[in-house]
């Protein structure tokens, strides 16, 4: 147990700039289309909803993008986060792997979303802007960007979709405490809301009603703009300093990982972690990394689903993203991983799974919490059930390495902790929690309802 | 905005010795009183309890303690701890005053509390014993104490007040996940539990019943001890890694304080953080240096309280100490910072506090929550109500800068996060919450049932 445990940079080393893979791919993205004419998006078409900094970042194939100096004093109060040597795991499973994980958890409300909720705040505020409208489902993306407008002393409202927001009621208490608005989706504050109540008064909500009332706010009000916690570029562009830091950290002591795991919902996290790692394999320098995404087995976006153009919403209001999805009325099973119930796919993340430079892997609920108890008796850290899902792959992994006595290193991406989500461990450790199969003609229902696209 | 945010040690700094005060104080401490005699406590009436180790710290007047290398892997799971500098409150007041606050919530549990966790658990796993019992109110230090027998693979029994453990789950669920075994009590699983259970079969259980709980468990098992989680002198001991890293980091940068600031409950956080910077008054090389011990105005046990010997437990059952106390029958309101409602307060403390080395003041709950959120906006971290004790206080003296023009440095002892908490912030945001009085002929009545000591 002498070698060290935790490998921190200094806060000077936060990185200056973000990382941009859509330099590097080896194909261009397909454009995103819009919903109404099929033709690709322009800038003028989504000015309404974002600061035309981000609609840039969104197609740009500029390498590095500079962070501005307001948003890494932000960063400041909880980064550079730490890497830790999961020294008391790897001797539990007695394997001759090496086990690095790099854990978010840190932040204020204990993810990877600060990292994009506070650049996004930055350059609404810096357009002018001064209310940000948006929907969370269980509520770590509202809490996120509840802080990363509080930091910018900017108002916040928040659409939560209405059962999350009687069961779960700290996430929304959070939103408060940093100075939002929250309200249970249906609401009576947008037309759509309105509409819905009058014909559902006991309506439960979704994400899919919850954006649509975030979107007709934002548009609705001058000083008003929507904001997006995953999927599109511009958030995958944020998260990249979480693999910056940690490959810079690794250089510093001498390691570069041959396994590189995290757990895909929207994508965001993990790919922040791996697509500065990607650049490596794409031009050459490390050709045998393997990365390796983990989903549920009842969301197996990039396992089961076609790649695709359809809806980023249920609602069918978003762009058209070429991606991976089970169709976006698919409704996933009620696992704890919220953050991984998501029809869709980052189409970044997508796009290089299609190309063959990373993997995917779905694993059921039980095999995850029971990772999850392990991780926790081992190095301390109660995990969200979201990076359960990798825990699970990086111990399969590392048991291999046992089996064919290989001494790999192995990265996980650790997206934050799970002190709100006991409820979830409660069930798990009382027998509660079932793992569900994925019917074949549900999800065959699902995608017949695929948008048609020349 | 160019200074210096986060101060972090590397982990090869984590102390090698325990600070102990003992060593240094210009009168040595009152003994401890045995229950049923009155006499001076000796190390066989412990011993059905207590590792001998254990018992010896609690006496010893060695002024620096090794911390076993084992304690100091452990350790390296969280600390050393980081110190931040706070600039955006800073700001935010206006005021010419840095500052700064050691957070212990980056601890799994989220609290300073494993600090002394693990070390117990160690000594005990040393000596032979297999598995601790120990009592907990609202689940904090029972949650610490599973998670220090986790990391020596030791059994813990938790026996948690009965409508704590109706009413706050989240921290028994953590125990669980880390192993630990906890019940409501009272419980069938004593002789104390069972009788007051076919008394009174709804009972909601107290803090004093707990303990009783939990002694019985230990002395009726040989393979099984106690533990507790604050007030005696060991525990202190434990927790000076918080002053000791402190006092390191700030040499490092150049700065001394010249007021520390902490919420005290049975007073081992903050004790933690200042007899380290204690010895310097004691010793004449830093006369100005204020520490100043915050508790709630409803539990006002140093600015309120006689300095007398009294039980440290509701039920009479431990040694007496010579302690400041509102008296151990006395039950204080249900303000929502849980580990500041109690009776009594650490001797060393109470020692130091009756030689006038340090400063006590009061502070009412609403105010707390107020500072809370100031500090939340600007900071990010969701502080749990008992650090907000201190931030308040923090705030009141960086104003007072403001207005008389001094640059001072202000030193605050931030014990954890809230995120198990926000049920409190709730009702602080919606207008739920009350100030308390506390009554005076409450208060005597309480006083006057004090155990008579010649």
């Amino acid at each position: 147990m002498n070698e060290r445990t935790k490998f921190i940079l200094d806060e000077k080393e936060i990185p200056t700039h973000w990382y941009n893979i859509q330099a590097d791919l080896p194909e261009p993205l397909p454009p995103d289309l819009h919903p109404a004419t099929g033709k690709p998006i322009t800038p003028d078409d989504l000015a309404p909803l974002f600061p035309m900094e981000l609609i840039k970042q969104e197609v740009s194939t500029e390498r590095w993008i500079e962070i501005p100096e307001e948003v890494r004093d932000i960063y400041k109060l909880w980064r550079p986060t730490t890497l830790y040597r999961a020294h008391r795991l790897e001797k539990l499973l007695d394997t001759p792997a090496k086990i690095f994980y790099k854990y978010e958890g840190s932040s204020p409300p204990g993810s990877h979303k600060p990292n994009t909720a506070v650049a996004q705040a930055y350059y609404n505020k810096q357009e002018g802007v001064k209310r940000i409208a948006t929907e969370t489902g269980a509520g770590q993306w509202g809490s996120s960007l509840a802080f990363g407008c509080a930091t910018f002393d900017m108002e916040c409202k928040v659409y939560m979709v209405g059962i999350s927001f009687q069961q779960k009621p700290y996430r929304r208490i959070m939103m408060e405490t940093w100075g939002a608005t929250c309200v249970p989706s249906p609401s009576p504050d947008t037309k759509v809301g309105r509409d819905m109540l009058a014909k559902w008064p006991d309506c439960p909500g979704s994400l899919g009603l919850a954006i649509s009332e975030a979107v007709e706010d934002a548009v609705s009000r001058d000083d008003t703009h929507y904001a997006l916690g995953s999927v599109l570029n511009h958030v995958l562009l944020h998260q990249s300093v979480i693999g910056l830091e940690t490959k810079k950290t690794m250089e510093q002591a001498g390691v570069y990982p041959d396994i590189i795991v995290g757990c895909i919902g929207g994508g965001s996290n993990f790919a922040g972690m791996y697509l500065p790692f990607l650049k490596d394999k794409i031009d050459g320098t490390k050709p045998d990394l393997r990365i390796i995404n983990v989903e549920p087995a009842s969301c197996p976006t990039l396992t089961k689903g076609p790649y695709a153009y359809d809806f980023g919403d249920n609602a069918g209001l978003t762009p058209l993203l070429k991606m991976y999805t089970l169709g976006h009325n698919f409704i996933p099973p009620p696992i704890h991983a919220g953050g991984l119930r998501y029809h869709g796919m980052a189409p970044i993340i997508c796009h290089v799974y299609k190309a063959g430079l990373v993997e995917a892997m779905a694993v059921p609920q039980l095999s995850t919490f029971a990772a999850g108890i392990t991780f926790a008796r081992t190095e301390g850290i109660i995990s969200a059930p979201e990076p359960c899902h990798a825990i699970k792959v990086v111990i399969d992994e590392a048991l291999k390495c046992k089996e064919s006595g290989e001494s790999k290193t192995i990265l996980l991406a650790h997206s934050g902790h799970g002190h709100v989500d006991m409820a979830s461990y409660d069930a798990y450790l009382h027998g509660k929690l079932q793992d569900y199969d994925l019917p074949d003609d549900l999800l065959q229902e699902s995608l017949a309802a695929l948008p048609q696209v020349d």
